[in-house]
Formats: C-alpha cells, sequence, structure tokens
C-alpha cells in the first residue's frame, strides 16, 4: 500500500532528517527543503519543455499533488529565436526585467524586422505521466517600453494588429490573447 | 463542489498572479510563492505551541496537503527557561548553533545548577483542525561542546543519567529518548 504523504514545514534540513528517520515508515514526508533552490528550479535545460518538465518535475517531487510549472521565451526573427530559452536571463542571472529590455532594444537597433512571438510552454506532471501544452503570440518589439502591467518583456511587445504595448492591456485583455493564457486553455480542455 | 487543488510550481509572483486570473474558477491554485517567507515562516508568535500553529497553517495553505511543523526550544532553569521559544535565535536572528551554545555557556559561566530540559511542539493540520503534540527530554548543559551528531545545542545537552551528550549518540539513539521522537511518537498514536 502506497503510505500517505506528509508536509513537514521547515526550512531545516537537519530537522527534516530527523522527521524522516522517526516518521519515513509510514509517511512520505514532503518538503520544499528538497528544492534544490528555495523559490525557483534552476533552468539547466536548453528547451522551454525541458526547463518546464524540469520544475513541474522538481515540484511535484516535493509537494505530492498535481503540479504545472511554465517556461515562457521571447523569440526575436532577427535575433534567430533569441533570447528564447535565455529570456529571464538575458542581461545576466539576476533576472532584472528593465535591464533585459534594455539590452533587447540595444541588439535591434537599426533593424526594421522587428517580428517576435511569445512562446509559454506548460508542463503538467500527474505523479504519473508529464504533459506539455503550448501558446504563442506573434507580434513585434517596440523602439522604447511603455505601459505598466503585465511584466518581463511585456512593455516593448506589440501584439500583431495592435499599436499598445502588452503592458498598456489590462490583465483581462492580455490573458485572452497571450501565450499564456493560451497555453493555460489547452490544458484546460486536455483535463475536460 | 470543492474545486481540485493544484499546484505551480514558480517563483515569480507575477506569473502566479496570471495563472489565477485564467485557472482560478477551475482550480485552486497552490503555490510555496505565497509563503510570507521563502524557506521558513517567521515565528512571531510567544510560545512553542503558537509557531507551531503558524507555521503548520502557513505551509498547508501553500501546499493544500496536511501538514505538521515544530517549534523546539531548550529551557534552562537556572535562566528561567531562557533561551526557550527563542533557542533558535538565541545569539541573533541568523540561528548560527556555534554563536548560540557559546552564548548560553557565556550566561552560565559559574553557574552549578545546570538542569535543562529540551521541548519540542509539533503541530498538525489537516485542513479542518489544528493538532497539538509534545515531548520533553530532561538533562543538563555541560560546559563545553562535544560531539558532531545531531544539530542546535545538542552538543551541549546531556540527557538524564548520561555522560554523553547529545550530538554523541546515534541518530538512532537520539530518535528514540529524544524531545522530537517523543512528539512524533505521540502524533503517530493519535493518527492510528
Amino acid at each position: 500500500m502506497e503510505k500517505p504523504s506528509l508536509f513537514f514545514g521547515t526550512g531545516n534540513a537537519k530537522k527534516l532528517k530527523e522527521i524522516r528517520e522517526i516518521l519515513g515508515d509510514r509517511f512520505t514526508i514532503k518538503s520544499f527543503t528538497d528544492l534544490p533552490s528555495p523559490l525557483e528550479v534552476e533552468e539547466t535545460e536548453s528547451t522551454l519543455e525541458g526547463n518546464a518538465a524540469l520544475k513541474a518535475q522538481a515540484f511535484f517531487d516535493c509537494v505530492g499533488i498535481p503540479c504545472i510549472s511554465d517556461d515562457t521565451g521571447l523569440e526575436v526573427e532577427a535575433l534567430d529565436g533569441a533570447p528564447g530559452v535565455f529570456s529571464a536571463r538575458y542581461a545576466g542571472p539576476e533576472g532584472d526585467a528593465q535591464a533585459n529590455m534594455a539590452k533587447l532594444l540595444h541588439e535591434m537597433a537599426g533593424l526594421s524586422i522587428r517580428k517576435a512571438k511569445f512562446r509559454t510552454v506548460i508542463a503538467y506532471y500527474d505523479g504519473k505521466k508529464m504533459s506539455f501544452f503550448e501558446g504563442e503570440l506573434k507580434g513585434s518589439i517596440g523602439h522604447e517600453p511603455r505601459g505598466t502591467n503585465g511584466f518581463g518583456y511585456d512593455p516593448v511587445f506589440l501584439p500583431e494588429g495592435e499599436n499598445r504595448t502588452l503592458a498598456e492591456f489590462t490583465a483581462e485583455e492580455k490573458n485572452a490573447i497571450s501565450h499564456r493564457g493560451r497555453a493555460l486553455n489547452q490544458f484546460v480542455g486536455f483535463l475536460s
């Protein structure tokens, strides 16, 4: 018979070790102290799919309930798909959105072909099977950041046929058309 | 009908907000990004019971499976029960075990009454009810740290009738008699 899961809320790895020694025969002791990094799993894969799966698996291992994880990249045509899987860390490991956008605008200075797309991959792990769901949003890169909603590259991304950046959309408007919204709708369709 | 829980593995609070906006009608989206602190809930209560309950509730809210949490204090008779609920932070907020032991030995320099006890309170929260389980280990405080097993104050604590410190016990020996082991046995008894 499968052991019931019990979550042990601690940041103390040595307490966790003791609790496992004492209760390990009766329970599967879950703890997020097991995660490689406290808040984010390091994205060591070379694809969005790989990173999303890595995270969904790691978080499932840690909490024991069905998990989704998201990896999102901005793919710029004139930059051969960069920053892509490195979007969040384009200007450095600290993942500063302002610095990332500044670097992108700098790399694209003088370029007239500004086509780009956001791509989100959602990995869903239910403890047995890993499933993937994808969503895209096509558009172009503006010449300066505009708007304060959303996050990441939203202020420099203009969805196709729009003269507002994604950061000038309301949350509701963004979610209705966005890469992440589309990937999640695929996921919901899969479950029903 | 209760919504199914789904864990979203991310350290990005803004992604989490979007996912909740999109999936919130269908799922209770759990995430440990909701915790007040990434790895440990701040212990703001004045009792072991209070802190253990605080943590069990916060971690349950975040993962949605039954949770236990532990708060442990070392109570020294000649110091009126200090360090007690402040044991882990006796010498400062960084919780350095060497510094804590050094401070304790300094405070007790010249004292001949060295009686002390470890007390662990386990809080168990199943989503409806909070239950508490307690374990004690009586002993005394030595004059210098000895041993490398265990953690915290183990190297300066001699269980009653022993001339070894708790850090000179094997893990198995410690767990069989310890405050934490006893509290967990109470918990197991409660469940069966």
